[in-house]
């Protein structure tokens, strides 16, 4: 099928660049130096290729990602790099299955809920999820004692990924790993899970690296100057012209806002979205049915939004994939 | 069920609360004189509802809406008010339906497509669709020309919508409809179709108000006074809790956020969304495995991004309605 005969609004990602995105990856982090966050695209097709590059163990924010994994035969090393106090459908699943936990209720959780592995989830800066580090160790204990086998720490500097002065996001990402360090040195285990795709040649500390943005990419990951390309758009029809503006039939409910509007591809400026309407001025003019090009400030809520992924060149749809792992 | 058993995050609708917007609403537009938006919930359960209500036309933003309300049963009169350069798939429903054209374009689609009625979409300060005022008599004969049966105008004053001053709201609907009301004159047919939940007691041009929001409602609606209720909360768990602030299981994914951060129902200050976490300062001692609530700040952008709806009384659920009317 052709790109123009796909009806709009339509989820593109760039083959060729997926591609590039995915070698690039997995050359500075083969195989299990880079845990996959899955949540970023949501899509089990698109795992199946970054494990075709050579990793096998994924990460996942929510548990109906953990048994899309599962159920697509990709659960040989599943982290659920969250807080949970219902882990019974975790327990069922057909997977190896470790989760984070950062107080004793969630360790409580794990147990009731059939999880056998568990992280130590630890703040290293980020106001969000995991114990203080000096807590860890004794979370820890608490866990083993509750019979759970832990297998490490995690602690996401998630405050550092879009940093746009390099060398004050590697002292930050520094001290930020410092403190999962001492954590780490008071929990033991194997693993130490930390990082993301701003970080994810910063970050010395961790075993492995838990980046998703940077298959498909964003115009806020874009800017920083990473050697990964902004393979994700979002194709629109123009579907009315005025004067001063155009109006595309793409809006909220096609793309993640919480970083602002999307970028459109070859320019003009974007004037505000609607439901399901762009609003823009055009850098040249444009004519009812004409296809554009947006690209999206923030992946992963704009994935969590469509039913499929098109896979493409320059022209034609190579592949159709379901956005498998939505919802919860 | 209990609400307590739903999995989060979940998003409640309160019966009671449901059931009196749509009687408020009933009373001041009854029958006809409202045509309730259904992309506002993209539910067709919902919109059985409104049509209990007494309400059995219907204004879509997306073809899907338009499918799924015809194939729910919904299809008496089923406007697409929006502008398609493919009405193939309105062409085919058993239903009736009608569609908004602004350009010569988006007529001959309408024709291609076998759609049979269609009303003139008139610009009327909103920088969105809608043809010049005073190009609406020419695309009407234009369309009529071509074959299409022209029902009248619309014309969505969308700018007014959210005006915290009722005065100057009503005297901006007011010139707005002005505009519409001369291009009506010059297009001819019953129906002028316009208005919002903002405005829906301030138009006294159009025959029939397109409102949506009013059924659910948000944040943003809910601080204008009008005699709707905040129905829609979203119920999430708190997953892990710091001296300073705690975390709840809904995020990015979960809630519309072109319109800025939730608000906490009793209290509380968002600090940030994450994907899948709410980072927020509780106003009273919260714990791991508490239940929090959220209002949303847009409706119509957070019904897209859930399975279902749960219409609630204090305790229980009372009913499961699928959101059906989702995607493209």
């Amino acid at each position: 099928m052709r790109i123009q005969d796909l009806p709009t609004p339509a989820l593109l990602v760039d083959g060729a660049d997926l591609e590039h995105n995915l070698s690039t990856m997995a050359k500075a982090l083969p195989g299990a130096r880079l845990r996959p966050h899955v949540k970023a695209h949501k899509c089990t097709a698109l795992a199946q290729r970054q494990a075709a590059h050579g990793h096998r163990s994924f990460t996942c924010a929510t548990i109906r990602e953990m048994e899309g994994m599962a159920a697509a035969g990709l659960g040989a090393d599943l982290l659920l790099a969250n807080e949970v106090l219902d882990a019974r459908r975790l327990g069922e699943l057909d997977a190896r299955v470790t989760v984070a936990v950062d107080s004793s209720e969630t360790i409580a959780a794990a147990v009731r809920g059939g999880v056998r592995e568990v992280l130590i989830d630890v703040n290293v800066g980020l106001p969000r999820c995991g114990c203080p580090p000096e807590r860890a160790g004794d979370l820890a204990s608490l866990a083993r004692k509750s019979g759970l086998e832990v297998r490490g720490v995690m602690g996401y500097e998630g405050h550092l990924m879009i940093v746009p002065d390099r060398e004050k996001q590697a002292d930050g990402v520094r001290d930020a790993m410092a403190l999962l360090s001492a954590a780490h040195a008071d929990v033991g285990g194997e693993v130490i899970s930390a990082g993301g795709t701003g970080s994810y040649d910063l970050n010395r500390v961790a075993t492995e690296i838990q980046a998703g943005s940077y298959a498909l990419m964003d115009t806020a990951y874009g800017a920083l100057g990473l050697p990964f390309r902004c393979a994700l758009q979002l194709e629109a029809t123009v579907i009315s012209v005025s004067e001063a503006y155009a109006v595309a039939d793409c809006g909220l409910k096609a793309l993640g806002m919480d970083h602002g509007n999307p970028e459109i591809v070859g320019g003009g400026s974007v004037w505000f979205c609607s439901d399901e309407h762009v609003t823009f001025a055009p850098v040249a003019p444009v004519k009812v049915g004409d296809r554009i090009r947006l690209l999206p400030a923030h992946v992963d809520p704009t994935a969590a939004y469509h039913e499929r992924l098109h896979v493409v060149d320059d022209e034609q749809v190579l592949e159709s994939w379901p956005i498998d792992l939505r919802g919860w």
